[in-house]
């Protein structure tokens, strides 16, 4: 099915849009933004295919609705389902799309759809990226983590088993549209999840909507898309302004790697299955609060602030003991952010400011012990 | 070993820079120029580590060599080979790559060399595209083919079953270094291969470069640096013109595509087997000119003056009969360069002039059999 509410869709839809130049797309945010999916696709260069890349899970509720769309505004559509979860983030997924959509002979117009969490759109965007050297590239996020965080910066790729995201490329969708309505069937940890990286947002680049997420946290649970499409575009916004700024992570687009540092690493020493990322990314923050503290970069209170929103969130802020074992420093350097022995940690010295420390992986695993 | 010559190597010695803004690179080429590997790699942002990629074949030659400048100058060097031919340009040589590399810990600032033809640097440069989303590459090309065509533009990627190329990103290297002494190694065949692509360029771009290769035929075939030099550099600087006119190959660039519409076919259905990819395209370049003639863009001499350089280069000019059945419709419309159900073919007009023509494959098909 696709999510109702259409009647009220142009009223309640904001649009945010990343500026990269030639590269620009919008992000458009809304209950029922999905009812144009067709017509916004056939807006696009001439093209009368699409291929849309799903999982069991998400397909199972949204991609006949989808397919629907696009076929009545005139789409020959391609459809290709991969497994649902983080371990399915790898090459075999890939190899599935590449066979699926070289075997019915997409062209270079056709636009690849990710109609999924983050795993699809990684995937399927590094699946773009490279299917005949790069076609257009869309996004339909349909958890709160992919839609503030993955559909924004043109990360895509998959995971090896020497690490996560080690194989991808940089590459900008054409079109993001986050309709709101899909939240209503995702499940309630996950909501948590991506409700880490939203707290993040708010600790490493503005005070107010930490404070808003504190105050409004019921709401937000609750999914009043009164409060979430604002926080959703917020999220957008602010991801979208570091990316135009540094858009290939030279420098300053680290600061977004904040908690990750240590979730990756948590993800890794659990196999990916204990975690969502989210979780992972949760615990990460924590810890990097408390060791922004211990190097005296920030004050308690300010750490506590953090932790104690991310517990409100019911998210995890413990480092699992399997993770404080004599791995945990091979893992952080194996961190594709590491250069020359030296991982670059984001600190946080008060809510919206953060620095960089060039720290060594074993004074990390230290702390964390 | 490293080729000798080196006290020679700096006066004989030619770059051309590919101008590609913030992407630009210098293509050096000589006699000897390989004696500077480890210098000019120690020059790259801080880095102490390299990857050099090869095939079985060219690595017997001179892996060897090449890991010794680099150590000398301070490198630690990871080595990874795969399989030497166009078949094993595959996921299987590209995952060998992804493991070698990514157990060995690169870092973003790890440079991948690729030692070898068209398929190492093709697989290498896809690699080093996607690895950590883009570590630096550099080109070592040891075969005419890929010193005068893949080493210049930034295309990169790996074949599929469904057909050649289709998986792949643009990426340019940061340093390509072409050693004349290489092509002392070079089977007779190959180096006639490559020369398919050197006569294409004086087809398409330059009626001169066409005569010099009429005239000196002999001396090249010979391997005289002093004619062979000047005519790769003048390849390396039309094909550095037309990616710097048209990279992503928009319109513009596919005029690099004469004769590749028919040689992809080639190569296609006969697996990969019978032909080597100059040959394909020698015979796809016949092709082309006799089809340019039949549709009355070129006059009965200059299609003749094309097939008869072929022939007299020692190139296969006919179309195999395999080539000639049924299917040759279904692979050319396979073809990547197909858009709306029409192939850009390049036709020529006059040496130095040509047309892009939208047709069928069944037109193509026709004029083929």
């Amino acid at each position: 099915m696709i999510p109702t509410h259409r009647d009220t869709a142009s009223a309640a839809t904001e649009t945010v849009t990343v500026d990269l130049g030639d590269r620009s797309y919008p992000i458009c945010i809304g209950n029922g933004v999905w009812a144009e999916i067709g017509p916004r696709l056939a807006a696009l260069p001439a093209t009368r295919r699409a291929a849309v890349v799903t999982n069991t899970t998400v397909g199972r509720l949204y991609l006949d609705g989808v397919v629907a769309s696009l076929s009545s505004a005139g789409f020959d559509v391609v459809t290709v389902e991969i497994p649902d979860g983080e371990t399915h983030k790898d090459v075999t997924s890939l190899t599935t799309i590449y066979d699926a959509l070289l075997g019915a002979r997409i062209d270079r117009a056709t636009p690849v759809l990710a109609l999924g969490g983050g795993v699809v759109g990684d995937v399927a965007g590094f699946a773009a990226a490279t299917l005949l050297r790069g076609v257009p590239f869309v996004q339909l996020p349909t958890t709160l983590l992919s839609q503030v965080d993955s559909s924004v910066g043109g990360k895509t790729g998959i995971n090896h088993a020497a690490g996560k995201n080690l194989i991808g490329a940089f590459y900008q969708p054409r079109l993001v549209l986050i309709d709101l309505d899909t939240l209503h069937t995702l499940p309630r940890r996950e909501l948590l999840a991506g409700l880490a990286e939203v707290i993040k947002y708010g600790v490493i680049l503005a005070p107010d909507l930490f404070a808003t997420i504190e105050t409004q946290l019921d709401r937000i649970l609750a999914l009043d898309a009164a409060v979430l499409r604002p926080i959703i575009a917020r999220c957008c916004a602010l991801k979208a302004e570091v990316v135009r700024q540094d858009e290939r992570e030279t420098d300053y687009r680290s600061i977004l790697n904040f908690g990750h540092t240590l979730g990756h690493a948590v993800e890794a020493l659990t196999k990916y299955k204990t975690y969502l990322h989210g979780e992972a990314v949760a615990i990460g923050m924590a810890f990097a609060a408390k060791f922004s503290q211990l190097r005296g970069h920030c004050e308690e209170p300010t750490m506590r602030r953090v932790v104690e929103l991310l517990r409100r969130a019911g998210l995890p802020v413990e480092i699992p003991a399997v993770v404080r074992d004599a791995h945990l420093t091979a893992v952080l350097e194996s961190d594709k952010k590491v250069a020359g022995g030296r991982v670059k940690f984001v600190c946080v010295e008060a809510l919206g400011r953060t620095r960089f420390e060039y720290v060594t992986a074993e004074e990390i695993a230290a702390a964390a012990r």
